[in-house]
């Protein structure tokens, strides 16, 4: 689909130029990046969203000196993000902030948020929930969402380095298109399972502690008292794949 | 060894007798928690590191509103996030503050400080580096530590849920032991060992934009919004152990 389609079947579901445009670089930005989950097999599923509301603006509740609280306010996820990224360029922080999310879901892939503040000179900690799907390693029901973390990390003189790291050893959205199956959706380690179950279960908590029982993200964005670390690292690393490279 | 015979041994290195009390509880709690490579083995690493001074005292050099910066000053690890500690349950984040410390090493077993944070009422993510021994999937020299993740969860009912995830398959520890070969201290997860290789970057990136290209530590702590997760987890996991439960 070139992105002219992908725009105007955006369009289509009425949200305003600049959100449509957005949505359309995220959805595209996931494609090229092999995250199909993230990509354009979201369209059929903004499409079918009950109660999808295009004119929905997120709202920053409470602003304190480094601590920001939003809600989405019927906004989706991917958008109370990009509001968000948009308020800390505006207004970097000095030199740390956290800022929670409320109802902020879906959020897409989170790599691609933190590489934005990372093209901003930032360092960003990002995590979000998502329904539960993993389950404790000995049995039981789902407790805890595949909550990725990423970290971006910025690099004055090349690429950053983008960690995006889901808990599950494959996505929910590999289950929808068939490529896994349900029983695959686990978290990942194999017989270390439990070290990923145990880090889905802490960020999940982290963002319940922080806004409450239902979707939320949590950021941790900050200007580097030293900017060096990801060209040093691709220095060490001597032409390895780093995370985030395509 | 008997609780009176750990405390004369750090006593008799010339530490106070209320930071020997400190690291003796440090290593009997991971004696008993299976964390040996944090217990009492580290009496002879003190009674032989070069340049131990017991007197050096860590120092907060930097305090704004959310955020501090801390330096160690020569203190050991331990008693530097000691310090941070009671300073935080000191003056309790308003609701969230990040906390920054250079030459914070060693640390010890993180989830014993944030257990100590989230009985104080308080939600606390940490995380710390240490020497690069992991090297990246595809080889070549050891880029990240094994920089452990760790997260408190409160429970004003009963225990709260402590994540401390390190991002190795085995410590340092159990490779100086002989209970691992040194082949096997390499990213867990197997064949998503990248998931965790990324992980372990990701939190050296996050530690060295904030403190410089050396050791040191970064706490996130906040009063929670809503308390109850650590306790509606316990209830919906219907006894299974959850992260941190001896």
């Amino acid at each position: 689909m070139v992105p002219e389609e992908v725009l105007a079947r955006i369009r289509a579901l009425g949200f305003a130029e600049e959100d449509a445009a957005l949505l359309a670089d995220h959805f595209l930005d996931a494609e090229r990046r092999g995250k199909l989950g993230h990509g354009l097999a979201r369209l059929p599923f903004l499409e079918s969203l009950p109660g999808l509301d295009p004119q929905a603006r997120p709202e920053r509740v409470a602003s304190g000196p480094g601590f920001e609280r939003w809600e989405a306010r019927g906004a989706l996820g991917y958008l109370t993000l990009a509001a968000i990224c948009a308020g800390v360029e505006a207004d970097l922080p000095a030199p740390v902030r956290v800022i929670a999310a409320g109802d902020c879901f879906p959020t897409g892939a989170l790599g691609y948020w933190v590489r934005r503040l990372a093209r901003a000179g930032l360092v960003a900690v990002l995590t979000a929930t998502s329904p539960p799907r993993l389950a404790h390693p000995d049995g039981g029901e789902p407790l805890a969402g595949t909550n990725p973390l990423a970290i971006g990390l910025p690099n004055a003189d090349g690429e950053p380095i983008v960690v995006d790291v889901s808990m599950g050893a494959v996505t929910y959205g590999d289950v929808l298109s068939g490529a896994a199956r349900a029983e695959e959706l686990v978290p990942f380690g194999g017989e270390q399972a439990y070290k990923a179950f145990a880090l889905a279960v802490g960020l999940q908590g982290l963002v319940e502690s922080l806004v409450g029982e239902r979707f939320g993200a949590v950021l941790l964005v900050a200007q580097p008292e030293d900017a060096g670390f990801a060209a040093r690292l691709r220095g060490r690393a001597a032409g390895l794949r780093l995370p985030g490279d395509a």
